[in-house]
C-alpha cells in the first residue's frame, strides 16, 4: 500500500465514553488504523437518546441483568486478551460523559485526540473515576500539556452543544443502535469485534 | 495434544435452528472443535421463551428494525468470510423449529448429529424452506440415510417434548440470553464471534 492509497482511506469511529466495548476500541484504534493505512474520523455521540428510542432505560446492560453480568465477564477476558489493565466493574455505569464528548468534538482533528480519548477511558474504566466534571477534564487535559481552561470553555459553548446534539441525530438517521460503530464509506460495522474487518474494508477498494 | 487430553475437554453448544448467528457456528463447529481436540455437547433450546422474558416479541432483530437491518448486512459479510453460500434474507424469520430441536435432542450423542444440524440450517438459510414440518424433517433425514419415520416419531414423544422444555428452563437458569451460547465448564461465551475463544478455553486447563 502506498502513501496515496493510505491518505484516501478513512474510518468513521462513532462512540461515547460511557460504553464498555467502545473502551476496547479506543485503546487500540490508532495503532490498528496506522497498520492498515487508514485515517480515523472521530464521531462522538450520545447513546442515551438512541437507547431510549429502542426502549431501553440507561443501557441494555443495566436493563437486562443476564446480559449485563455476561458483559462484565466478557470485558475481563477481552481486556486480558488485548493486554489492557485488569478489568474491574465500574462503581457507576454508565457514566455521564457529555463534557468529554464535547471536548472530543472540538479537538476531533487535533493530533492529541487519540491520547485524550484513551485518558478519559482509563479514568472511567481503570481508575473508576468521574469523567464529566470540569475538574476531571482539567486533570486529563493538564496531563497532556494542553490548555485545559480554554478547551473546557470552548467545549461548553452553545455551538459545540448544538453540534453534539446534531451528531446524535445523525447517528439515529444512519441507523446506529449501539457503540462502538464504524463506517467505511456507507458500510456499517457494529462492535469492537468488527474493528479489524472495518479497517480492512476501509483499506481496500473492494465494492462488495 | 494427546488423545487423553482431547477426550477430557468439552464445549456445550446451546442454540436453536431459527437463529442466524447460530447458523454460522453450526456450519463450522465440528471442524473447529476437532482442531482444538474438544468434544461437542449439543444443547438445543427454544429462544422464544427467553426473549419474551427479556421483553422481546419474536426476536430483538424483528423488534429493533435498525439492528435487524444491520444483522442482514453483517450476515452477508460473515457468510462470505467463512466461505458459506451467499447470504439471502429468509422469507420467514425467525422460523419455527421445535421439531428439528426435538430430533436434535434424541440424536445428540449420535455420529450423524453434526451433519443433521448443518442440513437443517442450510434448509432454513440457504434453501429458504420450512424446517418444522414432518415432511421437511423426513426429507433431511432421508438424505442422511437415516430411519426418518422412526426418528420423527421418537422426537414427538412426551418424554422428548418434556426434555426440550427442561432444556429451555436450564438455559434460563444458567443466564443464557441469546444464541449461540457456549460453555467451557462454567465459563460462558455468547455469539459466533466467541466460538474460537470458547474452544481455546475448553482445550486449556487454565483457571482464570
Amino acid at each position: 500500500m502506498n502513501e496515496t492509497t493510505a491518505a484516501s482511506s478513512e474510518i468513521e469511529f462513532w462512540f461515547e465514553f460511557g460504553s464498555t466495548y467502545s473502551y476496547l476500541s479506543v485503546m487500540r484504534i490508532e495503532e490498528a488504523a496506522r497498520r492498515h493505512g487508514v485515517d480515523i474520523a472521530w464521531r462522538p455521540f450520545l447513546l442515551g437518546p438512541i437507547f431510549r428510542e429502542l426502549g431501553f432505560e440507561g443501557s441494555p446492560f443495566t436493563q437486562q441483568k443476564e446480559k449485563g453480568a455476561y458483559m462484565q465477564r466478557d470485558m475481563a477476558r477481552q481486556c486480558r486478551k488485548l493486554g489492557l489493565a485488569p478489568w474491574q466493574t465500574p462503581s457507576v455505569f454508565p457514566r455521564a460523559c457529555v463534557l468529554p464528548l464535547r471536548i472530543l468534538w472540538t479537538g476531533r482533528d487535533e493530533a492529541w485526540i487519540g491520547a485524550f480519548c484513551r485518558k478519559v477511558m482509563e479514568r472511567n474504566f481503570v481508575l473508576d473515576q468521574d469523567i464529566n466534571s470540569v475538574e476531571a477534564m482539567t486533570d486529563v487535559l493538564d496531563q497532556l500539556g494542553l490548555p485545559a481552561a480554554e478547551l473546557v470553555r470552548d467545549a461548553q459553548s452553545e455551538p459545540v452543544k448544538a453540534a453534539l446534539r446534531a451528531q446524535t441525530e445523525e447517528a439515529r438517521r444512519r441507523g446506529i443502535f449501539g457503540a462502538p460503530t464504524f463506517f467505511a464509506g456507507k458500510e456499517m460495522f457494529w462492535g469492537n469485534d468488527r474493528l479489524d474487518d472495518a479497517l480492512a474494508w476501509a483499506a481496500s477498494d473492494i465494492e462488495r
